[in-house]
């Protein structure tokens, strides 16, 4: 037994700390495939926030890295084991230890799985707006980590405005507490907002206070088809100008349409360049569905299919859904882009897209949150044809590329990771990047937590 | 001429160097009488970045505090000049640069008066929530300094939920963006929010990106008579739990009722011991009026009003407004305070509150955003007794702890400045302050920004 093991042993149950290799490779990486991963050195799975504090102070004093994890279903490999790393798991952190209606709060540990999560307060007429579609899956720890989005954040925001206080155990162990319990609250520099999307690298967050909202009426869809991705970006347009707020605004293209009826047989529309969802939660979603159809129809919308039931609706919903799973099911191996740009430009940025893959030769499907102006731009590839994968990673910069000059952000929601690593520095900047370093250094001097991420 | 003036001049109009010590004198202190302020070396009124950046390089070079201010209308000393520094009026740069519809972003210098940026949003259709009741001087950039609140935070929330990005010139004179134009992002740590709240200690504010929704209907008010506070925090609990989301809920007690029936003659009820303030500007207001009027009923009102007319509506809104300026109008000093606690023990904090007038024998006037658990306790006392004077003082102190122990924050809204420094070591605990302390450490390492602030 190693130094590490007997040392991590000492605090935590010996059922709490994973060796074999076998299974501790299951650990190495998340749903990322293309970045690159390492081999742990342990698995660790502490059951409390004194068990988190053993291992970190371990981690410390034996100078191992420590990469924290959540369910492992994001998109960015931030949550990749390096070589002899500790990988430490929070998902046997998993209870939700209050939830109260009055406060609209609800108070967990990080390995709750948001739809568990999800379900518990809709039993107290309570909802947790924040539904990324590994929701069934993900944990909201992972969730705070990239701070992850969804299909509500055109109406309801991402997981960073659901958290008001954090507990997180810092590299050398010792707790701190950040931000509050209550609905305000300006007590000196926000810290809750500089872990909320830092990816496990400046310490590992143990306990979250979340905002919870009243659980709205269930909304109703519509389905409209375009003859180009553009048209149907002008009609995103024309809905946001008109000041209506749809709970959901999706955008699927047709490569997206035909490998979401190739995986599911749901029958969507093939014969369409883009079909947008739009969906609304409000006292008449019929009413709100109407005006935004007779929108899409000025923008050139081909077709508009209000949903007539809350299982049409939810069907539609439910293709969306299941995007990332079709697109994975195709042959060769798929890279998926998460540019986020001002939803104005989304026209261009589709149209762009369409033209670099056209250059590059290669399929790229794009769905998108085409309210927040979101694009994930997914580019097909045959990992055995070296020409081919090397386009495909051309391709890839070039979206970043082109997002950066229409005014938008590299990662809209799925964090950088490993993937993206290198396109932080260009979209920060020198003295932003410099600060950025600074913070890091501040709050993890030694360089153990998620090494190798971000920057 | 000083060196410090001479130098100022070299990159600024001669307009905008104020050292005549009448004029600079006036730039010396916010709205909190009662916090300590010196007399600076000068006020400087840039109009560019560009001139910003002069400024923060000639007081890095000279090593000379600075002192950033919006139109110092705060309550907590937080733009109190210090002896000797250079204040940094932000009033010149007050242009609105843009305003997206499609986007839902307006780009501003920080100058801008709230109320001149909502008026000019309205006009597209949109609205900007943040209303500090100081609204119609206050400034977007001392708004994010302070991280102000409002009446509409119930509802919409704070300024921060609404700066999407910011430029910011650093201690050394170089600019730093942070955040983004887009609707998400989350490309490296959370820098903006850093900023929002940190009154002005980390940079200096000269541009934000901020977030816009449609303009609401126009909200519909009533106002419920109750026996006790307690009776109104009780009030405010089943409104909360019962779902419903109103877009003000606000609490005047008798203290507060008669100096605003003093100062403008309004004629409020002063028999009543809370009058609880609710509204709406949802589809059907008259309908969430009658239910809330019910659960007003039920937690013990005496008497339930819906106002029938928006003109009713918003003279009950005008009276809130209109508080602090009436408690100030009141003989003797005033101190404001600003605990924010769990909305469910906001009957606690407002019979604590009681406790703390009757044992220190002093007048307590209570006003509160009731809907968030903020209170704003406001200790009335005679400056020239010093008996009661230090008795103000410990019942100042003693409301804080109280706030504290109810699992809240010593601040909501206004921020902690000069008036609430040693109180917060005590709610971020040691860990916590030391971490605050290195993220000023890391912006301003010489110490410039708005030193005696926060810590």
């Amino acid at each position: 037994m190693s130094e590490l093991t007997a040392r991590l042993r000492e605090g935590l149950p010996a059922d709490a700390v994973l060796t074999d290799p076998d299974v501790t490779l299951s650990y190495a990486r998340d749903m990322a495939d293309f970045c690159a991963s390492g081999t742990p050195a342990a698995v660790v799975l502490p059951g409390s926030v004194e068990e988190v504090q053993h291992v970190m102070r371990t981690a410390t004093a034996l100078r191992v890295p420590v990469v924290p994890q959540g369910a492992r279903t994001g998109l960015s490999g931030a949550a990749n084991a390096g070589d002899g790393c500790i990988v430490l798991s929070l998902l046997r952190m998993n209870r939700i230890l209050e939830i109260n209606p009055v406060d609209r709060t609800a108070v967990v540990e990080p390995g709750v799985v948001n739809a568990v999560l999800t379900r518990a307060v809709n039993e107290h007429g309570l909802h947790y707006p924040p539904d990324p579609s590994s929701w069934e899956e993900c944990t909201i720890g992972g969730n705070i980590g990239t701070a992850a989005g969804g299909l509500c954040c055109v109406k309801y925001g991402v997981t960073a405005e659901y958290v008001l206080g954090l507990d997180v155990v810092l590299a050398d162990g010792r707790l701190m507490s950040t931000g509050r319990s209550t609905a305000k609250g300006v007590a000196g520099y926000d810290m809750t907002r500089l872990f909320v999307g830092s990816e496990g690298s400046l310490g590992v967050v143990v306990r979250a206070v979340l905002a919870l909202r009243p659980r709205p009426p269930r909304q109703l869809a519509l389905a409209a088809e375009f003859p180009s991705a553009a048209a149907a970006g002008d009609a995103v347009c024309r809905i946001m100008e008109s000041g209506h707020v749809p709970s959901l605004m999706e955008l699927m293209d047709r490569t997206t349409l035909r490998a979401v009826n190739a995986l599911t047989r749901m029958g969507l529309p093939e014969s369409t360049e883009a079909l947008l969802l739009v969906a609304f939660d409000t006292h008449d979603p019929a009413a709100d569905l109407a005006a935004v159809g007779e929108l899409c129809g000025s923008a050139g919308a081909s077709e508009v299919v209000p949903a007539e039931t809350q299982a049409e609706s939810e069907m539609l919903l439910q293709a969306r859904r299941s995007v990332h799973y079709a697109l994975e099911a195709l042959p060769g191996t798929t890279m998926i882009d998460d540019v986020c740009v001002p939803r104005s430009k989304l026209a261009e940025m589709l149209e762009g897209t369409a033209a670099i893959s056209e250059k590059y030769g290669l399929t790229i499907g794009v769905c998108a949150h085409a309210g927040d102006g979101n694009t994930h731009p997914t580019v097909c590839f045959d990992p055995d044809d070296e020409d081919e994968t090397r386009r495909a990673y051309e391709a890839f910069d070039a979206i970043m590329a082109l997002g950066l000059d229409l005014g938008g952000t590299i990662t809209g929601e799925h964090g950088v990771g490993v993937l993206k690593k290198e396109w932080l520095a260009r979209e920060l900047g020198p003295v932003g990047l410099e600060m950025q370093r600074g913070v890091k250094q501040l709050f993890d001097p030694l360089g153990l937590l998620n090494p190798g991420k971000l920057f």
